[in-house]
């Protein structure tokens, strides 16, 4: 089906934004919809109204009757979103979005899930024989948006894809996750705290996940995609790239001793998303860091990057 | 915890109406809601309020200020339920109940599963082993509800089963289900057409259901539990006993042909129910069929039970 408008949520958050210029480039018409307005972004038709408030959102939809729904508003707090009960508002938000989006005759439905749905004692996470075993209330009603979209599509003939994401670094992350701590660590020269160093993850460009996002929802590829490079990267590695792209070095120290790490290896199969939705992740690792440290230099945070030396050690 | 008040949703359908009298016989208060007043039940305080009215059952919450909840409330439409997106509305009015329970300071929620959550090609189905794969949307929200209370109940503290509901037979059934059509066809002395009469399913009296439900919302026991009598019946020989009990007999005249039966065995494990927490069925088919076809005959419906045989010649 020809992609021709699109309605995108949480377009101005982490991963959101960076679907819109994908999207734009595969000629669509993007729309977003989003609490108070965002910055302009040229091509990009944005309305203002909260997803939570049905009527409102309904009337923007019924304004725009897009062809297409990208959906990644929800709840991201980083130390918040995992167990906060407004995954229970965005669980029932989202079922309504879904609702007035089809009854204005949209075709086809793409949601963010995530890889916490997996079962993680698989080590490699497969959409078609990985079991999910949500561990959070955040996973939890992710896997159950789409468990009930996945039903819902079948027997309402409307064509639906859920991208699993897995972790994701960049530019504009929040500052109070990973990438973002370990390039503040290294800047300040601390040593950075990791309770399990050997820990194996899968990590994706920000302006990779964004693409993927937008090359899924131009495909009629159905049910669950993994959104991920496929490829692992112990955390200790990690570190030892972000050290070397700020030239500053980085420091482990491994948190409260744990004996066994419940889950060493998560990584996405990612055959669905290359051979079937064709898209192919753009950086390599060591390029990704070195152009997020470099946008971090250049924006002045997480603070401590752009911090002379001296002040560092006085 | 002491089952101290307890308010039943859905306590005038098929299963919830018979977990009253047992509810009263633990020495609860019980308290319903529904829509429309229901018959006055001795001992049963109801109250008048639509569950999907958010403000109308949160200020009768507040009213009661229930210690549990027993949440059977839901569309049960034959022919339209397990497609109906009404399920959408039920998942999302549920969370909204159980939300607004846990803030007047409830503190145990046991809801209505249904045995349609399960991979039917496991035969036996236990609530520890076998895989979750709903077919239908009905089931899928149901699902959905179970994964976000699981994960919401263990974070928040608060105690929460499902019973996974089984098949059931009793009086009252709606007409147009199994064996209510089979009492009707006996009675009438016209074949009834099974799709699959070897298929074995596990049928429990509907008194022994409310009754298990009542028996878990007074326990402590968390999580899935089967509401089953652990033991299968063919369907030919359901028809067997139903012809036997009509004392007209029934002939099975097997359905368009299929092949292969996706699901020919579906029967619960019930363990958890026998052991945990201790309650035993009390009808033996025989019985429970013997009393439900008495039932229909001294309630003149289904019509054709009561019918003079020489109407029926005629």
């Amino acid at each position: 089906m020809t992609m021709t408008r699109v309605l995108v949520t949480g377009a101005s958050g982490f991963v959101g934004r960076w679907s819109l210029a994908p999207l734009l480039a595969h000629g669509a018409e993007v729309h977003t919809v989003q609490r108070h307005a965002p910055p302009e972004i040229p091509g990009v038709v944005s309305h203002a109204a909260d997803v939570h408030d049905g009527a409102a959102v309904t009337s923007v939809i019924r304004r725009i009757q897009p062809t297409h729904l990208l959906h990644f508003a929800w709840i991201a707090t980083p130390g918040v979103y995992l167990t906060s009960l407004d995954n229970l508002v965005w669980l029932r938000s989202s079922l309504q979005l879904v609702d007035a989006f089809l009854a204005s005759g949209g075709s086809r439905v793409v949601v963010a899930g995530t890889a916490a749905e997996y079962d993680w004692s698989a080590g490699v996470c497969s959409e078609r024989t990985t079991p999910c075993r949500p561990a959070t209330l955040y996973a939890a009603c992710k896997h159950a948006q789409y468990e009930v979209l996945e039903r819902w599509s079948s027997q309402a003939g409307f064509s639906f894809a859920e991208g699993r994401l897995f972790w994701v670094y960049g530019p504009e992350e929040p500052q109070e996750r990973l990438v973002p701590g370990m390039i503040r660590a290294s800047a300040a020269r601390v040593p950075f705290r990791l309770r399990f160093p050997a820990q194996v993850r899968d990590y994706l460009h920000v302006a990779d996940a964004g693409a993927a996002f937008s090359a899924l929802l131009a495909s009629d590829v159905q049910g669950a995609v993994n959104i991920g490079s496929g490829e692992g990267v112990a955390l200790s590695r990690l570190a030892e790239i972000v050290g070397k792209e700020t030239g500053e070095g980085l420091i482990i120290e491994p948190g409260e001793f744990r004996a066994d790490d419940p889950a060493p290896v998560v990584l996405a199969e990612h055959a669905r998303l290359t051979r079937e939705v064709g898209f192919t992740p753009r950086y390599r690792l060591e390029q990704g860091i070195h152009e997020t440290v470099a946008w971090w230099k250049g924006h002045g945070s997480p603070a401590s990057v752009t911090q002379p030396k001296s002040s560092v050690q006085a």
